[in-house]
């Protein structure tokens, strides 16, 4: 059951990352209550949870402590969003439903609270209870898929670049690639490299999370323009209003949607060979593509 | 002879940032623009000369490539130069005689430049060419020196939050320990790892840095009130102006530079054992204390 594997990953993630962060009356406390208040702020955990599944699909079962590999992941995702939402950058009060992590602590706490949830992320995956050689993969497979060669900063600059100009296809699929698919691609790679998948399986789990990543971001893109603040959790509308490069502002919403789904069955036909196996994985896929927040 | 070591592990850092880093032609550019300004605007390179000094005295010659570990420090040390100098932080124009990153490049590139060095130092860090046991020790030692509890993050949520109220001896002992102290400690450390360091040695070492980083913050603090801007590259007098925490304030100029003296006698101390083979980073240990910028 779908409901059943996105709860079990939520709870999962939760407690992983309840043991990993440090607690809220660890000193300095100021930052620690930063990085926790973003961190336990609803957060979907949908990369924990494709990294989860794509191990639980190569191994067959849930691989031990593979938890703490997605616990990492939703760090370096918060830290990425902490840092968006800034006033240099974004400037956004609302984030998952409640006040933005610099509206709270202020900037300067803000600015550091992402910098250490992404310090912590790269301790945590140091110690994954997996062989160091299988550790130092998914970390290079990390550090590339949030940089800015084709990584998740790369993106957000371009993003940054293109508002308030003409928003070309190019430009507007690279920030998609770069921003969300690389990510999202390196939990899943992360998630098989756990579990010990060999080069073929990690080729394939490359497809399928490049194009459920470029899917996932022209989804989001549309609810940004379909859906109300409340519905989201953060403030709808942004994108126009900031002039971003957005898919339904080139192509219309029915068109985003429409490539949104063949995207969605790239991926999944990517896990065919696996049979039986994929299944829940590929449920995962078509819940991203269908959600409404 | 003390220069030539200086040199030679500037030269040698230089080179490996040179490679390790993205070149400044490359998309998107604005982003490895802004990068290289703040790595290449003429630091001295102290942490890595540690480092490889640290890693010579263990294998009584210079490692294979250890030059790279050395570069993955200098881009972690660059990254929190270039958040401490944001307008929501230290607020400061001037940095190793140049205009601050966020200065030429806006806040929003400066915010995701420190971002992309901390990234592209793991990336470096899980590619070194020693084994993966040792890799992903060395990741463990430098997330720690960088975090949040006794490491470099924290020191600098204290350091921040004790300006304009009186300067407690805990306080400034914690922010010495963890804002400078803790990567200098990992720098040296990190080296003898590298270098195949038992645990024995690994303890003498992180005596060695240990004492090392507190006499050289305490030396940072004592010149930051003797010398003009000019002098050391950046806004000289700015600690009393921001009302810091510093030695100086406390115990004045002589005994802060008694103290520092000292320092750097139980760290030349606990390399005691090493011989000879421990001159050179002795020497540049007491280079350390005895700088006038």
């Amino acid at each position: 059951m779908l409901s059943e594997t996105l709860v079990q990953g939520q709870s999962l993630t939760d407690k992983a990352l309840e043991r990993l962060l440090p607690p809220a009356t660890q000193h300095p406390t100021s930052i620690h209550r930063a990085m926790r208040h973003s961190v336990f702020a609803g957060g979907k955990r949908l990369r924990p949870i494709l990294c989860l599944e794509a191990g639980r699909m190569i191994s067959g079962t849930l691989p031990e402590s593979i938890e703490d590999l997605g616990a990492a992941l939703e760090m370096l995702h918060t830290y990425s969003l902490i840092h968006d939402d800034l006033p240099a950058l974004d400037n956004d009060d609302l984030r998952r439903g409640r006040p933005t992590c610099h509206k709270v602590f202020g900037e300067a706490t803000a600015i550091l609270a992402g910098d250490a949830l992404q310090t912590q992320a790269y301790q945590v995956l140091a110690g994954l209870r997996c062989p160091a050689e299988v550790r130092v993969r998914i970390i290079e497979e990390i550090a590339r898929g949030t940089g800015t060669i084709d990584g998740m900063i790369g993106g957000q600059v371009v993003d940054l670049e293109a508002e308030h100009s003409p928003p070309a296809v190019e430009t507007l699929e690279y920030i998609h690639r770069s921003k969300t698919a690389a990510l999202i691609t390196a939990s899943v790679v992360s998630g098989g490299l756990y579990a010990g998948a060999n080069d073929d399986a990690i080729a394939k789990l490359r497809t399928f999370g490049h194009s459920i990543g470029l899917a996932f971001q022209i989804v989001d893109d549309v609810l940004d323009v379909t859906q109300t603040s409340a519905q989201l959790g953060k403030t709808a509308g942004k994108d126009s209003a900031a002039e971003k490069a957005t898919y339904p502002a080139l192509f219309g919403v029915d068109e985003s949607l429409k490539r949104a789904d063949k995207l969605a069955g790239t991926a999944c036909a990517a896990l065919d060979e696996f049979g039986y196996r994929a299944e829940t994985l590929k449920s995962v896929a078509r819940f991203l593509v269908e959600r409404k927040n």
